[in-house]
């Protein structure tokens, strides 16, 4: 029994790609909402190595974000957006939809696990995104507790430090096996969760088991079953 | 209107002093429990203050409550407990009771503000309390995520910077004055609450209104009448 279970969000929580292909073809219908949230997406990991190489300071992913969307906006035709546009649009990823096992996933694992996320969103991002969704967390950790991005180990075994428990009694859940693979080089439990999705409908994802990590589940509801809960 | 509520713990939130004798007597009739929780907790302020002058490196509460009853042990005629007894013991911290406003009264809060911790207490310490009591925290902020004991400046000006708003959108709610105006020095909303019993029945505390407070609550419920929860 793994008494502390820290979750991956983006993709493996939430669904980023549908909720702001939606957002953006609501508010700009002329827009490929699509492309844009591939787009702002695929500048998150430069942007996080900017931060990881020094290039940058500590940066928290909101500003991240921003920046990476001021610059994709004159490509999708929407280099006029105001300030307080950009603002509103930059919060898309506070209101993010969960996909549908993840409450009632996470209501059952809640009865016989601590639920926490290891996300590298910033505290302020995810506490709003779990209030608009029912994110039933019991606490909300964040690279911006460590001052570090996954994967840096201190991220990791920063969970294993907050609980005081072995890095094994924590079990990383992700839908990303680069992720739970740097986790398990730290010694943590990993459970890989199947988002097959999380790049839209037309890109389908390989989610093929590896099998190193402890658990493979094809949702939350699955990893409920498997965990006993 | 407030949109964040950020919570001091003990004494607060919870009953620091009538569980901790409760549970010292049931372990141990022998011993006064009443007279070991307020030693325990007279402990606790120079303890930081120790982390503060720089005496001691950072250090979590969760060790300073151990460093604390090691000492206090042999006075109370336990000296000779064993590691587990004394871990046991050290953890009755994560194990307080809520005053009976406390749940309900949150949950009314919950519905239109942010609720989050802000205590000396470690995350662990604090997520665990919060498991067992079912306090529904939106967000666990401590101390340890800012490096810094209340009543540093950090610590107050760290929930607005989490949460991207200017201070005096962040209310700290507290039974203790000298942390509400360290929090109002910083230009953050206070509210107090009443918690007469904080050090027992034999001790009722000064619960005197200060009009440098925003509001002067007698417990969680009053305070929801007031925020027009």
């Amino acid at each position: 029994m793994t008494p502390i279970l820290a979750f991956d969000v983006f993709g493996t929580v939430v669904d980023w790609h549908g909720s702001i292909s939606r957002e953006v073809r609501a508010l700009y219908p002329q827009v490929d909402g699509d492309a844009l949230a591939l787009a702002w997406r695929a500048g998150y990991q430069p942007a996080m190595q900017r931060v990881r190489s020094g290039e940058l300071g500590w940066t928290r992913i909101d500003d991240l974000h921003r920046m990476i969307l001021d610059e994709l906006l004159p490509r999708f035709g929407l280099g006029n957006l105001s300030e307080s546009e950009r603002e509103h649009l930059n919060h898309v990823w506070q209101r993010l939809d969960p996909w549908p096992d993840t409450v009632p996933g996470l209501a059952r694992l809640k009865a016989r696990h601590t639920l926490c996320t290891l996300s590298n969103g910033n505290l302020g991002l995810l506490t709003n995104m779990a209030k608009r969704a029912g994110l039933p967390w019991d606490c909300v950790l964040s690279a911006e507790v460590f001052r570090a991005y996954k994967p840096d180990r201190r991220t990791y075994l920063g969970v294993a430090d907050v609980f005081r428990v072995p890095p094994a009694q924590v079990m990383l859940v992700a839908a990303h096996q680069d992720d739970l693979a740097a986790a398990r080089a730290c010694g943590l439990s990993t459970a890989y969760v199947e988002r097959p999705l999380e790049f839209g409908a037309d890109r389908p994802k390989d989610v093929s088991p590896d099998p190193a990590n402890t658990l493979h589940a094809r949702d939350f509801m699955d990893l409920a079953d498997q965990l006993g809960c």
